[in-house]
């Protein structure tokens, strides 16, 4: 097994700055809760980008789609931010013969009561059972791509009936 | 979707006695572990037994096995040590039409730095994605039942050439 | 022995908002961590403001002043954002018969990370330990009020030369 | 300033191994917590022995107080064993001109919920606050060493009327 571990900011990657107050998104943190865990497949983390998802382009998506289509691994794992994760996800539908998954953190990896870990187990175990498609894993649930929206007001993710 | 979590023991739910210096197996650590997370699906956790693995017998293994059967989920996860965790799944093999997924963890979930969490987000979502069958979801990896063992050595779960 | 404590904002209390990707000043964090220790002694939280120290204003000082002198207890323990900590001490010499001890945190409590714990620890341990005056306990030191400032490149507090 | 901070074991430093499922005293896990904080004093390490405070012996009291007398530093740090700690205070009395402060943790170090660095900041705070003589910091409380005892039941500390 390889999987191919793309990053593209989010909150999950926020880090803070005391000096100014404020947060910015950091390195990946994935590439750091990996490495503390014993995993012995083979993984690639690539950061495509940082960016509050709030602040994605279409030109964004379009170079998020260009790296899983020339990634020459069929399982794919994009850590991201949670409010466009679901518009994310729609403009990767139509990709022939990968297995994509989109998680983030509803809470940085820096802080004591993130969900980050317990996503990145569940987009993992995703990647490696799920056929061809794109899925969003949040709240311990796996969503089809197309039939999920982020909840904001209730600060989760909402399954749409088929 | 309905998950049915049963809790038999192991390193997961190890918690530690001072006065007696040394751990003791306590109350399932998966409960309070969703609890603190946003998780919005459906799922009962019952504690079966609260056993060190090396301590399961056949008795207990019948025990659980029943206990799988007779539950009115078709999706279950196993909390269980990691010593024969491999063994467990393994009396677990032939029933139909349902999904069980074991996991556990190599440091206690009361631990700064366990994997209870990643592990736990792992096979949830193994449990959603995979078909019928029996998996173990440790180290990061979905490996089938039938095909894995613990390497005691190296502290971790090996996958088994077909 | 009877402790005061005062709360003022600053970075241990900071928390984060998803939606808008900002911090912002939460309730006192010294709270939630004494209550989850064993703490036996007397003491009594109040919440004076939640302000980023940057934004005090002389007349903030005033009144955590006035707080201090209209206490009934000889023992106060201040947290404190760190940026102007300092001149807050200034403010506060020359109150007869008090120990005034301020402490806060480089890091938000609620990061993994956070000196928060270890901070109010010492800052405990110096009010009941200091003769009356006013001292800044942070980076482990324990500084007297009139002698330490920021070294803010550096990200640490510093002592003066007497 | 200089401190000397000696370690003798105790839960503060028990680690836990999974084959054998107990605990062992590991190696001091000060060091590694004041590595990872912002410490800017000059503090030495040095581990006098590993062992439960229920095992300590006259002979290892008397090793400790040794080590104390021929520090060249006077301001030592003692981490220790609850259990026995009061014990160990009584055996260093009377060494003229040196501070000396007794901690450790009611759970071990490496557990989410620990109290090692809220113990560790006060007993650092004391070390340098407090005049010549004996003192444990626990639970919070700077408390004379030759007044305080472990309440077993109660899993704390308590002080003993003058």
């Amino acid at each position: 097994m390889k999987i191919q571990i793309f990053c593209v900011g989010g909150t999950i990657d926020k880090i803070y700055f005391d000096a100014k107050s404020k947060y910015e998104v950091g390195s990946p943190a994935i590439g750091k809760l990996l490495a503390e865990l014993s995993i012995h497949f083979s993984y690639k983390v690539d950061s495509l980008m940082a960016k509050d998802s709030l602040e994605m382009t279409d030109e964004d998506r379009r170079l998020i789609r260009e790296a899983v289509m020339n990634s020459s691994s069929d399982r794919i794992l994009i850590t991201h931010g949670t409010d466009t994760m679901p518009e994310t996800a729609r403009a990767l539908l139509g990709i022939d013969g990968k297995t994509i998954v989109l998680t983030g953190a509803l809470a940085p990896a820096i802080f004591r009561d993130s969900d980050a870990a317990f996503n990145v187990g569940g987009a993992l175990a995703a990647a490696q059972s799920k056929p061809a498609g794109v899925y969003i894993v949040m709240n311990g649930e796996v969503f089809d791509g197309d039939k999920v929206r982020k909840d904001v007001e209730a600060n989760r993710f909402v399954g749409l009936a088929s």
